[in-house]
């Protein structure tokens, strides 16, 4: 090999070829994220084990399917993991990623929807994936959390914990995906975000910018000018940095599960809690790219929509009363927020 | 006026222009139906009363949205008169009307659902829509029925009502409209129609060719060879047809309401109406094209979505037992059927 065809070791490119066992390694490395998620779930639950099914996609590949249900802290709770490959990647995809164009793909990932019974335990999402086709690869996820009752004090230790995982592996992380979060979780119509966010990133290849796709902007008015650039990395890196995030959701999350489990609430609070869930269903069956695209697809039905809260609210012209803890929820928590810097007392 | 630039009278085209009041009798018609619709709404339910909401957008025109809820039989009802004019078609529509391009637009229309809270009254949609852009107008709509525990005679009746209407105008009309109300009111990610159809019909400006578009088909491999072709009709025919669509919907529904109203249930038969209304939402979150524009654009969020039952419930993996009733759902009603035809007892 002359020195001018030799890949620079220090700088991978978008042409930088994986690590043979890549794909192995990624699907290896999101099966055990499913299964850490749920055991660590399962103890936090005290009374319900999942279930799983597996099940396999005609044109290839499969998964395996976890819900979680009338337990003593979730209502309703689904973990899935699918690795699928296939002759070509849908339009919407090569849009963003030309090259993939002729190529055969393989995608594997793992995601998340837990819908708590208690209204002050927030709804929370997670969803790690990665993609090959062709001389292109990517990683892409994120994780958000939906209040319905909010405290401060669980937001702020939500995004910190989440921080400082993407600190470990490089500081600009935190500071370009919480604002692509934000953009993506985003009610147009309600202007709303989903919830108080966390990180979202989609077609990490290691390049040195940042990709943002022509769908990302919803709500980029408010936040697209926070957004940075990324050094370039390598796709051991961005492996590490997948696995790091997946693995932070516990810590991130089951603290607040536990110190609100046993919090008592009434009609109320349930009312609204239903009502609110309204607002997930929304944002998955008008905006989600994955529920659509699934939807539209030949995805497995059952498994896409387990994220669907398990029972849920309409009510026509609903407001929050003017200074009432709900309000509250709308005035201060569904708005984009310096959450990791908030003034807690 | 030479003989050779005058209009033939006997043969309206496409450049034909409708008369020069066709906006305020197009509105005062549509409005005329919801008024008739509500009192007999009201009637029907013996307890409570529409709510009205007036509204006014911003960009041009408003409306006024009628709610009904907690009632003797409606759980909640919504109908909506709306008249909007604005710049510019949206390019979805565009599409379909290339001629409309760089004209406003005048549009009006009047739409109903009701979720009645006994399960063995149907769920049942209307939608009457009037358009105006530059050297085009039509006029589109239809009317379907979502039965929970459905029954037969029921069914056929509902059908025949609206064939008989249908008939009057046009010999044509039920059989063209029809199986575009099985292809438009699809679920293809469930392989289901939404209930057991009744009629739809878009873009009738009078030409002699039935237009279907290009996002017409989701199911059509199972309908659309049955869909055949329409004379040339005037502007005030179709404005006769729309009309009479509407007024048929009293005559067409409440007899079914009445004599279920008083019909016993149980938690069973809520729990599966409460499973059923989930797809209602993914029917008009998902595939809706009123509803999606609506929302993508800016439309009235509480308006549009008036339409999204009260109380939902989503349950992963259920299938309804082989031969229960809530299986015969499935098994003949969810499918496209020759109801008027249908060897009832």
């Amino acid at each position: 090999m002359t020195l001018s065809s030799a890949p620079n070791p220090t700088a991978p490119n978008k042409t930088a070829p994986p690590p043979a066992d890549s794909r192995e390694r990624a699907s290896a490395m999101l099966k055990q994220l499913q299964d850490n998620i749920c055991q660590g779930l399962e103890a936090l639950d005290g009374e319900a084990k999942f279930q799983e099914e597996s099940w396999e996609r005609p044109e290839g590949g499969g998964g395996r399917s976890r819900v979680i249900k009338q337990g003593g802290v979730f209502e309703q709770g689904g973990v899935n993991f699918s690795e699928v490959w296939g002759d070509h990647l849908p339009p919407s995809i090569l849009v963003q990623r030309p090259e993939a164009a002729g190529h055969r793909f393989y995608a594997t990932g793992t995601s998340m929807v837990l819908h708590p019974r208690n209204p002050y335990i927030p709804t929370v999402h997670l969803n790690y994936r990665y993609f090959e086709a062709g001389p292109v690869w990517w990683f892409g996820g994120g994780i958000d959390l939906t209040p319905y009752y909010p405290f401060e004090a669980d937001v702020v230790q939500f995004h910190r914990t989440i921080q400082e995982t993407c600190d470990r592996h490089n500081p600009a992380y935190y500071q370009v995906f919480k604002p692509w979060c934000d953009e993506y979780f985003y009610l147009k119509h309600r202007q709303e975000t989903r919830g108080v966010g966390g990180i979202f990133f989609d077609y990490q290849d290691g390049q040195g910018l940042l990709y943002r796709g022509p769908d990302q902007g919803k709500g980029a008015d408010q936040v697209s000018q926070s957004i940075g650039e990324l050094p370039q990395r390598s796709w051991e890196e961005l492996f590490a940095f997948s696995q790091a995030c997946g693995n932070s959701f516990l810590p991130a999350y089951v603290p607040i599960a536990e110190r609100h489990k046993n919090d008592e609430y009434g009609d109320r609070e349930r009312q609204f809690q239903l009502y609110r869930r309204g607002r997930y269903v929304e944002f998955n069956l008008v905006y989600d790219r994955g529920t659509i695209f699934g939807l539209q697809t030949n995805g497995r039905t059952e498994s896409i929509l387990m994220s669907l809260p398990p029972l849920v609210r309409w009510e026509y012209g609903y407001t929050p009363e003017p200074g009432s803890i709900e309000a509250k929820l709308y005035d201060t928590f569904l708005k984009p927020q310096d959450w990791v810097n908030w003034p807690t007392a």
